[in-house]
């Protein structure tokens, strides 16, 4: 590619294509942007803007109020002693596994859990033990089944792991394991527990204490209302010492943050959101309602909601024999669904998608709900 | 700390203090966005926007045109063969790092390195070996002494460096050391050379294959003109397949990039600014000119710069003796330059320095440049 006049004007200024839509997409709900962030966005756009008044640490920043932010309010939001800004949950949980776990250790994680944890731990060198969950339909995960595979990793390796992790809700079915029994099971070997909450924190109230876990990580753009992107990482006891471990020549800076992390428009947009974001997970019981009564519309047409029954997360799996059946049948194939949801402005269902797929109802509100669900059924009764 | 309403009024949409400034800090001149930028923040803003068509691969998203800048506008521009976007360049050395280098390995780096490769060594777990500079006032950095460091760290160690880095141009004095006789050095003991671009990526012509050099890391939000944090990663020749190694359970994800990095908003103002980034580095020669131009006006009032003479770049190194000697006698001490500066809409040096300070003139533009010089004119001239 010759950069000239022709090809550079390929790029420029893009429309976001599915803007103005309906987005039921599971990565999208939980990110929309509240009007102070979107005013925040355009404040601080300019690439380094918070570092304005930096003195060398990002977290200490008082002007935009940073320190007030990571050490006073993320930590109480989170329910833990110390937090950060990261890139991102997959980057926070990185930064655990590099910190706590040397090569060659062994991370346990259950059966569901999202691929960034495994490429975490795959980047970070170690070996990983599943634990395994029941199949279809409940996806059911026993909190014994850490107990047993750190026993099983003790029995083969003569070492204990140096790290459990358990997704929370996981990131196909929307199901919430007994965090607070698996943290217990986890500690009775001194295994302390990461809780990946990349679609639980700025969604429905978590506290890292309550559940005894050890580590947090939490995405900004997943689910707290942020310009990705941004995670958090949040961190109980002795180990925030290991984690936020300092650089024996560069005094001030994380080495595991590599001195700072999410800055600017990223950072200032979830400051932008916080109070919105705290105040929503307050109404989580409302969004827990809207996901049954959705969940239980779609049943109606036919379809089949996998998981936890009933459903305790906007976060939803369905299984749709009728629209696969007619994806066999259609001119447009296994295209039809997503070119007649689009039609009707909704997106989230993956092109090519008709037996299974995921959907999110968080935020999305009874209107538009009625208004999918009732798409659906049109759908449906248009091919059948 | 409660989150009442109270406290969470803290937070929210706060306003960016230095707005509308004349900015001179070095972090600040290269990441201002342009026009397109801006607008593509606005449409891009919601947390994961840029997944809304992705089918598992970030670099491979066709609408908006990721995989054709990611796959051949940026590989043109850096003249590599593999490139990639990364939260930064810090992040980007890292994952070199990582990648090409195993615990305990040795890495040279140039001894005016920014802070974060010396973290990013750190955090890899790796021996840093300093490559030596001569001292005031020319800070010059001899192509030899990587040779030197080479040997005496294969002496020693029994083993040649696993990598070597040069800063280009330092972040101090914004010296352009001859990176293309560096690499040759490095060459002839099979020793790789990564080039930190951050200041230069973006600002000036820099071509890997050109330079003859293995990596190549820039920054989006200190360079081109992008919001942050993203960064780029060029790779050269064999070096690319264990860089963007994959996972072996999860065949399309890059190990070392956790799946996938910068995303929507920081990458859709980099998409954004890109034709006039291209533009702008052939500009070059222009702000070189204004570099020294700014130079010998601020020389005329009794300042000294440091670093090459004449100067290459536009971030300079100032010794001010006569501005440290008012700082002594004056009532407001050593902040008195940067209250009198900012009285004039002049930010960008860093609150409490007298002494010795750095600024950039990128983009500043001679009109401004002239107001800033007339500005330490009348400065000096009110207190001597």
């Amino acid at each position: 590619m010759t950069l000239d006049d022709a090809s550079l004007q390929k790029f420029g200024f893009i429309e976001r294509p599915a803007k103005g839509l309906i987005n039921i997409d599971p990565l999208q709900t939980g990110g929309i942007l509240t009007e102070d962030a979107r005013r925040a966005l355009v404040e601080w756009g300019d690439g380094y803007s918070i570092c304005d008044n930096c003195g060398g640490v990002l977290d200490l920043i008082k002007k935009p109020p940073v320190q007030e932010f990571v050490h006073n309010a993320l930590p109480e939001f989170l329910g833990v002693d110390e937090a950060r800004v990261t890139h991102g949950a997959r980057e926070s949980k990185f930064a655990v596994m590099h910190a706590v776990a040397q090569e060659g250790d062994t991370v346990v994680l259950d059966g569901l859990a999202h691929y960034s944890s495994v490429v975490a731990a795959q980047r970070a060198r170690l070996e990983i033990r599943k634990v395994p969950h029941t199949e279809r339909p409940d996806y059911y995960l026993d909190p014994e089944g850490y107990g047993t595979a750190i026993e099983e990793t003790i029995a083969e390796t003569g070492k204990a792991p140096a790290l459990a992790l358990l997704t929370y809700p996981d990131g196909n079915y929307g199901n919430l394991a007994d965090a607070k029994k698996i943290a217990s099971v986890c500690h009775e070997y001194d295994v302390p527990l990461l809780l990946n909450c990349a679609y639980s924190v700025g969604r429905m109230p978590v506290n890292a204490k309550e559940l005894g876990v050890d580590f947090i990580a939490g995405s900004g753009h997943k689910s707290m209302a942020s310009c990705g992107p941004i995670g958090v990482l949040g961190v109980n006891g002795d180990y925030a010492e290991e984690v936020f471990r300092k650089s024996p020549t560069n005094k001030n800076k994380e080495i595991e943050l590599l001195g700072c992390t999410a800055r600017s428009a990223t950072l200032m947009t979830m400051i932008g959101s916080f109070p919105e974001v705290v105040k929503r997970t307050r109404n989580w019981d409302n969004e827990v309602a809207d996901a049954r009564w959705f969940s239980e519309k779609l049943e109606n047409l036919g379809l089949i909601q996998m998981g936890q029954r009933p459903h305790n997360h906007d976060l939803m799996f369905f299984e749709a024999p009728n629209l696969y059946e007619i994806s066999t049948k259609v001119k447009k194939g296994r295209y039809f669904l997503y070119k007649e949801l689009k039609a009707r402005n909704i997106h989230g269902i993956k092109a090519g998608l008709t037996k299974f797929f995921k959907l999110s109802t968080f935020g999305v509100g009874r209107e538009n709900l009625s208004f999918i669900a009732d798409s659906f059924d049109e759908i449906i009764q248009k091919y059948e």
